[in-house]
């Protein structure tokens, strides 16, 4: 569907086929890694090894750190361990911990023994952090500089160290001992008088992260003040290391993504070659859960004991109140779990949140339920079921959209990722519930039905 | 939930309570205008614009640009178009542009013709491009330079000019006539030899995107690329704008709550304090889907003439044959639309990603038909129940796993959102195919089950 990345990919295939091999190398020195990766991932295992055959370590790396999960993990396994360590050396060290992150425990402890052992430790450093930590983000070569410095000075020093563009558009101003105490941008220094010190130049507002820091909660922070970039410091303010925007936008689309499979009912990430039965395996428990569920309200039909004849008016509509509940559910969820991925629930109290979907489900239900009471008036013909279908609309819609706040905020006090209140999992419990209003009312206000 | 937003806010409220003003303005002063933006969200009508009463200008430019879309639209009813007009001349154009866009055609004129003329001409230029695309995010603040010119000479020319921070971290190097024929970075600027000319050092394969542009398909490239901004060039090729990084986050995180909300059957956009009258609204339509939808599945139970005593034992089956289908419908559904998201169908035909999809539908199909046809068996006694059951489930959810990948790519190709194929729909269209196979298998197979 994009057509620039399927004809690089055409393009490599068909050079290989014909073993032009300078003309392939040709090609690959004038692409960009994100385009070698985006075409890697189309290739099959014999022709992707080719490709990477063909590349320095640098340009290697760099194509690694863009491939799709399942393309890197292949790749690993199909190049020479001291090749692979040789890539990782070159790679900057947050984007080489999360590919080694991702290994089994015994391949990544051999590829780090076999890396330059100032890299190896950069890398083991970052890996002691917990995953989806801003310590696990974060990368070391960031620029700090002293608060005495004059900006002409500072602008000689950059031009030694020629630092790498991702890292260097905010100067970080630290004391002898690493404690932060301003920051910069590249900007200001160029805008500055040459003579000026730093200290009179620098922002000394320095918002920063901890190295514990959750990532959503990084990226919202990025977000919200649009930085570049962000310092984090460990326990004793000292800055540690900065994480740029480029690893926020990841965050920002792997945990959307998290949410949408949630919703679904599903953890799967959509990987671009692989075999249906991960896939497939993934979505199980899902099922599993629904079809355990759904007997249940099976049971529940089954417990109440009606005349068959009372039954069938009774059970055209189960999947009317069903599949209607089932919707306020997860609308309600999806924007509960939404608003709590933006943070946009802050300052807000749980029950006013839980209110204001009560009142939203009663105003659903109400309307809903006159509606459908009306139709089964006029198809049924008999207003007791009218009156039954009405009432049960009405109380299930308004339990849905409870159900669907309270659960992911219940979730996210306990300590868990709110997502986990998936799709499927508020659906079967409004099944349950809704068919039991359903039977417990008609139950009821049988004796109104005509025999 | 976020303490520091809430307590800016309820200093805010005592502050104003207590009619402490100028402790009030140095509290403003001294935040961070997206934090008082956050704190506005949470106030009431009269303390959000006794706030703006405090705020210069370009303070309540900041803060307008960051706070809900509910708090902004309410914010600008409130103040005087006078000022109004003075707050959108200090914003960036393209932000300026955005709350314009969203206010009625009247008021938006009527501000425009209060606006400086020079402002008001670039904020209408941005208007004339179609919502969501690249012209009406981009700012006409660049800074471009001649290839001719030598770094020391660029770093003079930036040190008068004084750019905005956001703007300033690439050079567009362009021809007179604004054609875009290079790019380099700040940091490659300072890195430079004084003397070098910038054509030695600026990268000559500039990716940039038209005005026309798709919003998603900017930020799928800024994200690929790990770019901190995008230029914009028109038909032919000139420089028009650029679109930064912080927009782009915007972006996705919009375009993600559009898919999440699709899935959940709503439209909504979650603002910190209205009312729930409009949400409920925005609700209301998918609901009003389902319930004739599922009217439809009701009809094609009553449709098939089987005796009560039959009718029974299927009736139990209903809940789990459709909710499990729905299930793997919205699954794939989920797969789909965030794979389309993040552009990672690219390369693959719509045959391979639907027979991929059919695959794992076949699979999940036979093991979830298997489990539901032995608890049914054993549950009520009767193998020609669990015969039909099982094969029901296998047909439902191959199916379901198909149109949860062929609707929204259907939706794609046919120009429209594939969120549009949301929950509710695909939910629905199940519910009425699988009641639909489920009792035509019955019906064939029904001489098999006991009087």
């Amino acid at each position: 569907m994009d057509t620039t990345q399927s004809a690089l990919s055409n393009q490599i295939k068909h050079l290989i086929e014909q073993n032009s091999i300078a003309e392939l190398m040709r090609l690959l020195r004038e692409a960009h890694p994100a385009d070698i990766a985006d075409a890697v991932d189309m290739l099959e295992e014999e022709e992707r090894l080719r490709v990477f055959s063909l590349l320095d370590d640098q340009t290697a790396g760099e194509v690694l750190d863009e491939t799709e999960p399942e393309a890197t993990t292949a790749l690993i396994k199909g190049l020479d361990s001291e090749r692979t360590a040789d890539i990782l050396d070159e790679m900057p060290p947050d984007d080489a911990a999360e590919i080694l992150a991702d290994l089994p425990k015994k391949q990544a402890e051999e590829l780090i023994g076999l890396m330059e052992v100032e890299e190896a430790a950069d890398v083991q450093e970052l890996l002691q952090y917990p995953e989806n930590s801003a310590g696990r983000l974060m990368t070391e070569e960031f620029i700090s500089v002293r608060a005495g410095m004059t900006a002409s000075r500072v602008i000689e020093m950059l031009r030694e160290l020629a630092p790498k563009a991702e890292t260097a558009y905010y100067l970080y101003v630290t004391e002898p001992d690493g404690h932060l105490v301003g920051v910069l941008s590249l900007r200001d220094l160029i805008v500055a008088d040459p003579d000026a010190r730093i200290s009179d130049t620098m922002d000394r507002k320095v918002v920063s992260v901890g190295v514990d820091t959750d990532q959503e909660e990084v990226a919202r922070v990025v977000s919200k003040y649009d930085f570049l970039a962000i310092p984090v410091v460990d326990g004793k303010e000292k800055l540690v290391g900065i994480i740029t925007v480029d690893d926020i936008i990841d965050v920002i689309e792997e945990e959307a993504s998290e949410d949408i499979y949630a919703l679904g009912g599903t953890t799967e990430h959509p990987e671009a070659v692989h075999t249906p039965i991960p896939s497939a395996m993934r979505r199980m428990p899902w099922l599993l859960i629904t079809v355990i569920g759904e007997i249940f309200t099976a049971r529940v039909i089954k417990g109440y004991e009606l005349t068959l004849q009372e039954m069938f008016a009774l059970v055209l509509f189960i999947p009317v109140i069903m599949a209607t509940g089932g919707n306020v559910g997860t609308q309600s969820l999806a924007t509960t779990v939404r608003s709590i991925a933006l943070g946009e629930q802050a300052g807000r109290s749980v029950w006013q949140v839980i209110r204001r979907e009560a009142a939203i489900g009663v105003m659903l239900g109400v309307t809903i339920g006159l509606f459908t009471a009306a139709i089964a008036v006029k198809w049924i013909g008999t207003p007791a079921l009218g009156l039954v279908i009405g009432i049960s609309m009405t109380l299930t819609l308004t339990f849905s959209a409870v159900l669907g706040v309270l659960i992911p905020i219940l979730f996210k006090a306990l300590g868990r990722d709110p997502a986990l209140a998936s799709g499927p999992f508020i659906t079967t419990l409004n099944d349950i519930t809704s068919v039991t209003i359903y039977f417990l009312l008609a139950i009821r206000l049988i004796h109104l039905f005509p025999a």
